[in-house]
């Protein structure tokens, strides 16, 4: 079986919570359009026809292309046994998923209030606006319900003794609100010893280690999901 | 077996998406948060502890609480034969499902994309803004893929022979579109017979129609998700 991973080549964005559960399973993909180009990201996604993608990452394998980041970390989890067995358990993960998704989408529209198709110059009012109300609302909602979810008795990760790909997710959120708000995150990352416990454990796996260190790692920076404008920020 | 939905007792909102397969296959439950009101909605969250939801609406039954939509249709299409039985089918329907989710988020955005916390008035002048872009750029992108995906050789479902949650997901779609864009869809409607001729034959099934000429199906309102605002809309 042949993994290629679809999603924008210069950007972690959300094809980063495929890209970290592959790496720290050591599953072998193709960074598709990294290494092929955007043009020939769209030439294949055309090709889908109706089963295609409404947009990138998404994973093409054998002649499927399945799109929706947690649609896709389900058939990795089932594929290479990274899920739970339990019905209940994976119910659960994907619940979790979902909010972090929503979580996601609610941090691009911190800097993109009005529209995606405007420049995060010409709507700086309104996210400045949206930036005081998310750091003060929305990061301490999201982050208290994954504290929670993490009192576990079973140890660190969420589900038994090993990762899953909410734990990769649950990373990722950590990297990415540093990153996009460092004075905000060191003022309260103290009230979230579980969720920090649990992305050190993640950062201290083998193939993320080596991940993090490769060049395979794209820098975060102000064309993804998680953006640092300092102006947005404030502790 | 017993299904409680809990949601917002007063609107549509993200519990619609939920409520109407589970009338259109006659699958009985209580509509919790109707019939014993928010604070039992709360308490009853609180209980769950840390496998309870993010937000409503979920699904509660035996021991469980199941949250988000994507997650809670797929429980119902698993326990009552609603799913399609191959993986690459329920793959896709679940691919489309977190798009039709997707949407729903951008269109609450519309009117509130400064923060849910304030209100409407309060981020108008944003929402105005947001609203042109929505209605020029987001509808057609998102219902050009809809259409697409029903051109289907099969029939005016998606799937087969039968309606599954995702075509119940799209009608509530095109009734909330029509509802806070009344103008907007009157002039594009015609670009989409495919998902049109879907919505009405959704409206027909027995269940659905029943439950739309009942009091269980809650009027679209200022509330909810899809909300008209005559400012909001144009063609």
């Amino acid at each position: 079986m042949s993994y290629t991973l679809w999603y924008w080549p210069s950007v972690q964005g959300r094809g980063e919570f495929i890209r970290l559960p592959l790496e720290a399973a050591g599953i072998a993909y193709r960074d598709g359009a990294r290494e092929d180009g955007v043009g020939a990201m769209m030439a294949n996604m055309a090709r889908h026809e109706r089963h295609g993608p409404f947009a990138p990452p998404y994973l093409e394998f054998d002649t499927m292309a399945i799109a929706q980041v947690a649609n896709i970390l389900m058939v990795l989890g089932e594929r290479h046994e990274l899920a739970p067995p339990g019905m209940a358990d994976r119910l659960w993960l994907n619940q979790l998923q979902l909010t972090i998704a929503d979580l996601v989408a609610e941090v691009h529209n911190v800097h993109h209030p009005i529209s995606g198709s405007l420049y995060y110059e010409d709507q700086k009012d309104a996210a400045l606006q949206a930036a005081k109300h998310f750091r003060a609302e929305r990061i301490p909602k999201f982050l208290d319900y994954f504290e929670a979810a993490l009192t576990a008795k079973e140890g660190a990760w969420l589900i038994d003794h090993r990762w899953t790909c909410v734990d990769t997710s649950l990373f990722q959120i950590v990297e990415g609100l540093r990153y996009m708000f460092p004075k905000r995150m060191a003022a309260i990352e103290g009230d979230y010893p579980n969720l920090i416990g649990n992305h050190d454990l993640v950062a201290a796996l083998p193939g993320v280690r080596a991940y993090l260190g490769s060049d395979r790692r794209i820098p975060f920076n102000t064309d993804g999901i998680f953006r640092h404008y300092p102006e947005l920020d404030a502790a």
